[in-house]
Formats: C-alpha cells, structure tokens, sequence
C-alpha cells in the first residue's frame, strides 16, 4: 500500500512555531546536543533567537530561512509604538541577519517578512498575524520544496540498494525531509528497505552526527563509515548509488559542496555507481560560468587537530583546511530539484529547468 | 654538499638497548602518549616487555620485532637454571608471542633469537652474551633496510614537491627511518625542500598522531589534512607524488595497506599523480595470486563513534570498518624495495627481485 506523500514527515520537527501570533513562539531542536541528547531550545525573544542561528543550534539555509522568519514575529512583539512600527521592524530584521551575515536564506527570509509587514494595513497586532502568516508561507513552502525532491528521488532508490551520502543534506538542515535524504525518507514511507552509508565527513563529522542521527529516528538502516572508507564500501558492491546535496550549482552545472563530495565522485566514477545531486533550483547560480569561479573557504586548524576535545595532532603542526570542494559536471550523473530530475547535467538542461 | 648517508638517522629512538647483556633493558618510546607528550619507557622484565607490546607503546612489524628482541634478552636475566635454561627460554619466547599473536615480525625475532641462544655454547651469561648480539643484529638490519628504501625513494623527491602520505609507515613503525617516510628523510638530510601531506587516517588517526608528529620532529614541513581533503589537495595541483607503506604484496603487485589507501591510489590516478608503495622485499607474500586472496579485517565500532573520546555518533548506530584494503597493481605506478624500485610492476619484475 503506498503511503500518503502528505503523510511524510521529517523524523523530528527541526523548527516549529508553537501558539499563536500575540504568544508563541518558534522551537527548535538543539542540533548542538545531537547525537547524544534530544532537547528544544523555546526562543522567547530575539536575543534567544538570534543567539541559537549564531550558535548553530539551527543549521543549513532553508533551516536558518525558516527560524529567522519565525524569529521576526516573536521579536516584533515587544514594539508597542505603532508609529514607528516600520522602523523598529527594519532594526529587528538588521539584526537577526547579523547573526550569520553569510547566511543567504537568512536575509531572504527576514527581508520577505518584512516586505509582508510594509504591504500590511493595521495596527501592531495586524501586522504580526500578516508576518506569522509569511513565516508560515515560507516554512510550508520548504516542506514541498524537500517533498518535490523526494517524490524524485526516491524513483532512483530500488530495494536492497546501498545509498551512500556525504555530510548532512538532511532533514536536519531544512523544515522538511532533507534534500539529499527526501528520496530516502519518500522510499523508506513507502516500504522499500535499502541501507545509507554515511560518511562520517571530517572535520566536523555531520555525516556522524547528523545524518545518522536522523536516519536512524526514522528507522531507515544507516551505517556509518569514516570517509576513507568510501572507496573500499563501494569495491565490495555495496553501494549502487551516491546522493549529496550542494551549497551551490554553476551554470555548466559544476556543483561545490562540502569537502570530500569532490573525492565521491570520482570513487564513484571508477566504481560506475551514479552519482546524484540533490538540491531546489534556488541552488542554481547562473552568474557562475563554472566551478572554478566558485571560492573555497579555508576552515581554521584546531577543526582537525582538536576537532572533538583532545588534541590528535602535534602542537605547532601546518594545517590545510579547504571547507569545501567542486565536483565537475562530468562525474554528476543528474542533478535532483523540486522541479525535476536533471539528466544530463549540462547548460542547456540547466537553462531549461530554471527558464 | 651531501651528507653522508651513514649519519641520517631516525627523528627519535623508538627502541634502544640500554646497558650491557647481563644489565641492560629496552627504553621503548611510548607511542600511547603521542603527540602530547614524548616519553620513554624502561622495559626491566619480560612482563614490561609484554605490556609494552600489548598496549601499542610500540607498533610497527618491524619496531615490534626489534623490540621483541630485546626482550628475549632482558626476560631471560631471571633464569639461573643453566640446566633447564633451553626450556625456559622456549617458555619466554612462547610468552612474548603471546602478546601480539598476529604479529609475524614479533615471532621472526623471537625465533631467531632463541635459534642463536640453541646453538651458543656456554652458561647462561654467553647465551644471554649471544641473544643480545642477535638481536642487535635484527635492529642494524632493520636500520639499513630503511636507509635502503631511502636512498632509492628519494631520487623521487624533486624540490619543491608535494608529496602525500597515509597513515604511518613512518620511522615509528620501524627501528629506522620508516619505509615511506624513508626518502622523505633522506631527501631532507640532503637539504631538499618539499612538503609532505598527512592523511590523518581515520579511525585510528596515524597520519596526524604519528606521521606528522615524527616529520616534524625532524624539521620537515609536514601538513596534516583530513582523508576527505586528499582530491581538492591534489586538484588544486598541491601534490606531485604519493608514497604509502604496504603490510603485504601479492605475487602480481596488489598491495594490502591501511584503509583509505586505496581511495587515494584512484583519486592519484584521477590527478595523474604517481602512486607507490614503499616496503621490504619481505612484505611480498608469492603464496597469494592476487590481493582478492587477502582477508579484510573488520574493526570495532567504537573507534568510529567515540574514536576522539567523546561519541560523535549516535548510541547504537551501525559501523562497518574494514582495517585494510587492496590496492590493484593498475594504481601503482611503483613500488620501492630495499632491493631498489619495481617499475613497472608486474609478477616477472616481482620476480627478479624475489630471485
């Protein structure tokens, strides 16, 4: 019997607005505490909200987009001067984008809030419904973004397949199921058994962390690997299908993503096991010709030598820390959006999806 | 000007006899406490011995038999029965093969120790006179297969280089300047300039722990990367060479060496970036055909999920972690003997050198 797509939840609720205009407030689970403890973290205020966006106790953009929009409702409830309404809002906003000012899907949300709030007629009271409203808007719109990938994705995962992914594009990192993840939540509601290799994904281990975590409260069958690993998992014929997600997509369809998903892709190019991209159009960068133009980020040093309370690496010692990697288009065998499979990847079928 | 190759020596003592036969004992560096702290361990008994062994203050096939050596030496200081002196050194040898029964290097020693003390002539002093010659004997040898392996390995180290290493077949593991890191240290002993990559070797974390650690004791410019950076390093044009050690070759190239080194032979391979493997003749095992003969070990769970001390996956995930895999002779552009360099590789150059 096949499952109700609408009835397909992420395994935890990683931001939810909890009571109503004039008294909630958005809950989020504290992804600093996993994998060992399951809290919610109650922001009350947008000192509370702001301090969890800059802690990471919210994480990945469409995740931050929706805590952020959340986050002007409950901190516009202390404006009680209605004359300068439009004022404060726009000092609120400045502010929870501070907290991440590389944030993307941060400013978006708080800038689509906000434009809600101007386009509003009303009293304060009015205004917060009409923005609660927008916070929701972009909170459902996120949920099908993530289901569209999925009802995609999942055509891709038949049974007793082995699935590997890299870092978390997760559940975890959205308001819905993931971008990377959606196909193997849609597969997993509708009965199919498979297995995910996660890679643990140093430095910072969100493969661990995260995408197990996550996989295992739904009950998929994860199995973590450290990343080297990967290539001898897929020697053995474990792995029949690869899918990561990106931070960013170029036009010619070069996709950079967390370190390590670079090295993946050509495991599996030798390996001849597909290798996906999974991520919504808004990925797209089309003022990018190629990857090359795509900077890389140098993390610092105690990441990996310090990275999880001791020290495995000698005092003093030269560190290289590139935060992410571009994998060519020739190793993406398609690229997964809300709006369709990409196959092949290339210019043109690029150009046709965002048209 | 040259240095005399006679004068380059390991970064550290990983083991040394201190004193004479009948009052001397093995001061072992204590690896446990690597990289925080450098300290020696005096092994006065065969028990110490034993511990030292069991608890990986030394590792390595060929550190672990030099050390074994020794501790023939100093274990049999407490036999005064000259008339039963055979039996019991047999029954000392069978306790120190106990402590690491997989270790073929630990048995080897102790065999040829216990091979001499049978056919010395005399009292328990001139076995013991004996022993401790023999095992000397395996330390020296063990020293000039390392400078052997240097001396052809570092024509390969051109300055300026990048070169990438994974795990530790470094001067640790061995009595002298290592096997892979072999040429690294006679290239830097003749005032060469390059730079060397340390994976850091997931789960254990031999690259930056011990790797990194012993370059840098030496002077030489050492960089520790995660596993999961190797392809954006080589991609971005940073490494021009890959050197790893092997723990056993099969008769037609194919070499078995700590997980990940396969991963990196391809991603070598992607880059066009040679790949070898530096090991003694004696690594070549001619009773297997092919490295499909070579069984994988499975390592415990824990070292991934709680592998930096705290858990860093979730409680009751599931792990798979081959210990090894198998590089296939396509990937190796060589492979670096004390009997000089295999190139091509192939089961008649094999062979030759065997011969």
């Amino acid at each position: 019997m096949m499952t109700q797509t609408s009835d397909i939840r992420p395994p935890v609720a990683v931001v939810e607005w909890v009571g109503g205009a004039s008294d909630g407030f958005p809950r989020l689970l504290d992804q600093t505490r996993l994998p060992t403890e399951t809290t919610f973290l109650d922001c009350r205020s947008r000192e509370d909200v702001f301090d969890a966006i800059l802690r990471l106790v919210v994480r990945g953009a469409p995740a931050i987009g929706v805590a952020a929009g959340y986050g002007m409702v409950v901190g516009s409830r202390v404006i009680s001067d209605d004359a300068n309404l439009a004022t404060e809002l726009e000092t609120l906003g400045k502010y929870l984008e501070s907290s991440r000012p590389t944030a993307v899907n941060l400013s978006w949300a708080v800038r689509r809030v906000l434009k809600r709030a101007k386009s509003t007629d009303g009293d304060a009271a009015a205004v917060r419904e009409a923005m609660l409203d927008e916070a929701r808007a972009i909170h459902a719109e996120d949920e099908q973004m993530c289901l569209a990938i999925g009802k995609h994705a999942e055509k891709l995962i038949a049974p007793g397949m082995g699935v590997l992914t890299h870092c978390n594009a997760g559940a975890l990192a959205t308001a819905g199921i993931g971008t990377a993840t959606a196909g193997m939540y849609v597969a997993h509601a509708m009965g199919r058994k498979f297995t995910v290799y996660c890679d643990e994904t140093r430095p910072l281990l969100q493969g661990s962390r995260l995408t197990a975590w996550e996989l295992q409260q739904a009950g998929v069958n994860a199995v973590v690997i450290t990343d080297n690993m990967a290539a001898q998992v897929m020697k053995e014929g474990r792995v029949q299908l690869v899918i990561t997600g990106a931070d960013r997509i170029a036009a010619n369809g070069d996709a950079a993503n967390k370190i390590g998903t670079y090295g993946v892709a050509v495991l599996a190019a030798r390996h001849k096991i597909p290798f996906y991209i999974a991520a919504p159009y808004s990925t797209f960068d089309l003022s990018l010709q190629s990857g090359e133009e795509i900077p890389i980020e140098q993390r610092g040093s105690e990441e990996i030598t310090r990275g999880f309370g001791r020290r495995t690496a000698p005092e003093g010692i030269a560190t290289y820390s590139p935060a992410f990697d571009v994998t060519p288009v020739e190793l993406i065998q398609g690229i997964i959006t809300d709006r369709g499979i990409l196959q092949p990847v290339n210019e043109e079928t690029i150009q046709g999806i965002m048209g």
